[in-house]
């Protein structure tokens, strides 16, 4: 394979790879594809060509398993120079609804682009940064479409979807409207445009085992 | 509702509704159920009389999201005295396999009994206790059985599955074995009987909001 791109959903990522397909003239319109992973519930992964099409679930647990499995895929299948692509969806911060953000690093809850992973009982800091090679020439593509708003901004990485990314209509909430604002507008001066659940291991992940690897969100209203 | 069960793949929540459905003689065998939340990825919800059946898929930001969401729905539904059990598999330590561990308490990967929330950018510190009486009462359902090996014991909840569970198969690796079996012994005296990505979040979510919560584990070989 040459392209990987995930994303948490595994309907979606089935329709990324018939879309792929499609425009790849790889099958007849209407043909389906078999997910490889069938009898795993793990993720469903698909292949178009030369494209591999995975879903990764939600939160940073979820896709770790998936690209520990994806890389020791790609290792024994003797794949090389594969560029890794996250696509999903994400919260906006003070940008078009609508607009796709490429990430050029990921970053944590307190906008330090660091991913800190437990390896037993230790804590080891790894980079988040991206390929901003990849990051520049993914923008270039997208100013080739009509009406397709694309930025390169940093996106913040969070473990959770109410308390940690300032929702206040989860089941529980202990800050004001205020105090959500205000950490907001925080972390727009701190550069991020969008908030997600899985930049900062998949940045990590890829930078320390070679992939060269980019997320792209689309930002939904 | 007066139960919820809860588990990670979709297909075996699915699987358990129609098991609940034959075993309360609530319908014709081979009856389907129907996913409650078709349409959305987040998850799968099944109804079996008073049961309800939900998959979190895995780790703890994506039983986080469906356990705000069901949080939610019980309170609009006005469901009162609910108990929530998940029931999943993991990895055992120290005790046969096929076992069944309860949780007496959910324990992170220094052994601690809490969970650090991140609220906007600060960390909360969340007690994961659950239902003592609750485990007592499923370890005594045990007993009626004959051959169902079933214990009650810490459970331990990690961020990752490979590196956070000292496993030596996955794509990164950077410590020893005697390093894992160091860790796994320290873990087996401070009283873990199995480990699992789940629990402290479910625990410290179902405490604050008044569910009475157990987490029952079978120690896959």
């Amino acid at each position: 394979f040459q392209f990987v791109c995930v994303g948490g959903s595994p309907n979606r990522m089935r329709a990324f790879a018939q879309f792929m397909q499609r425009e790849l003239g790889l099958a007849a319109a209407g043909e389906d594809v078999a997910d490889i992973c069938a009898g795993s519930d793990r993720y469903a992964m698909y292949r178009a060509g030369p494209v591999l099409s995975i879903s990764h679930g939600m939160g940073i647990p979820s896709i770790s398993i998936m690209l520990h499995e994806l890389i020791k895929l790609l290792h024994h299948a003797k794949c090389r120079d594969v560029t890794i692509i996250r696509i999903g969806t994400s919260g906006g911060l003070g940008i078009e609804a609508g607009s796709v953000v490429i990430t050029d690093t990921a970053v944590d809850s307190s906008f330090q682009p660091r991913f800190e992973q437990v390896v037993l009982d230790d804590v080891v800091v790894r980079s988040t940064e991206l390929d901003k090679d990849l990051a520049e020439e993914l923008l270039a593509c997208s100013r080739d479409i009509a009406d397709f708003p694309t930025l390169i901004g940093h996106t913040m990485c969070t473990y959770d979807f109410y308390e940690g990314q300032g929702r206040l209509d989860g089941a529980l909430c202990s800050f004001s409207s205020e105090k959500k604002l205000e950490y907001l507008r925080r972390a727009y001066d701190a550069g991020v445009r969008n908030i997600e659940m899985e930049s900062t291991a998949f940045a990590a992940l890829c930078g320390l085992c070679g992939l060269k690897g980019e997320s792209c969100h689309f930002h939904l209203l």
